[in-house]
């Protein structure tokens, strides 16, 4: 079996916030919207459907626990939850917090406009305020 | 209990597939790409957490049911799978079928152009088809 590798994209595109036991969790480096993505430490898998079926009850719990998270931290209007893999086939899932005040409201964050990287600090201590809140979980 | 109904949005825009234990199966009415919605039947439900924990366990089965009969009937280049609801705040689930050279690829199918409704006949003919390999699943 292949040792999992973070895909090149999703690295160059985030900030690691920790590891779950199934999943590495990254913040993605928009400071627009409090946007996780997990991605499942497994090699070669595509789809929530390729994943051994104790691998997907962990996935959708860990899953569960970055929405718990996202909703004590920031109170958004809406969470948006998504795996699509068109760009980066490598299975992640995308949790965000919306809101109805936020730059692409009520369209998909991948829709519109361009990324806002965060100043290095922010992102660190946003990443740091998300682990916390996993631990707390 | 308020009694589940299926928000009038969704309603106008899907043909009706089935129904599961415990989602409404819908047809987007779309026939830029293959896709399905499902719509767990209970009430005030927005986001996956807000389900029972046993529900939510049905959501994901049922989900992936509709995922593996999306991949047999099609053959997709990916699939997409998100619980968005900035617009219709009901919970529902979208399975698409995506292919590198459909519309919007790359893209989300939220993000590009506009919606073209199947010919009637089209629309049941493809709700037939996946209901039927729904069942066979």
């Amino acid at each position: 079996m292949i040792d999992f590798a973070l895909d090149s994209r999703l690295e160059a595109d985030t900030y690691l916030i920790g590891e779950l036991i199934l999943n590495r969790v990254l913040l993605m480096d928009d400071a627009r919207f409090p946007w996780v993505i997990l991605v499942p430490k497994r090699a070669n898998i595509r789809e929530i459907i390729d994943l051994e079926l104790r691998d997907r009850a962990m996935f959708y719990r860990e899953t569960e626990s970055v929405m718990e998270a996202m909703k004590c931290l920031f109170s958004p209007t809406k969470l948006n939850v998504a795996a699509l893999g068109n760009m980066v086939p490598q299975l992640h899932m995308h949790v965000i917090a919306r809101f109805d005040d936020d730059q692409a409201w009520p369209k998909p964050v991948w829709s519109v406009g361009e990324r806002m990287p965060y100043a290095p600090d922010a992102a660190e201590a946003r990443a740091k305020q998300i682990s916390i809140e996993l631990g707390r979980l």
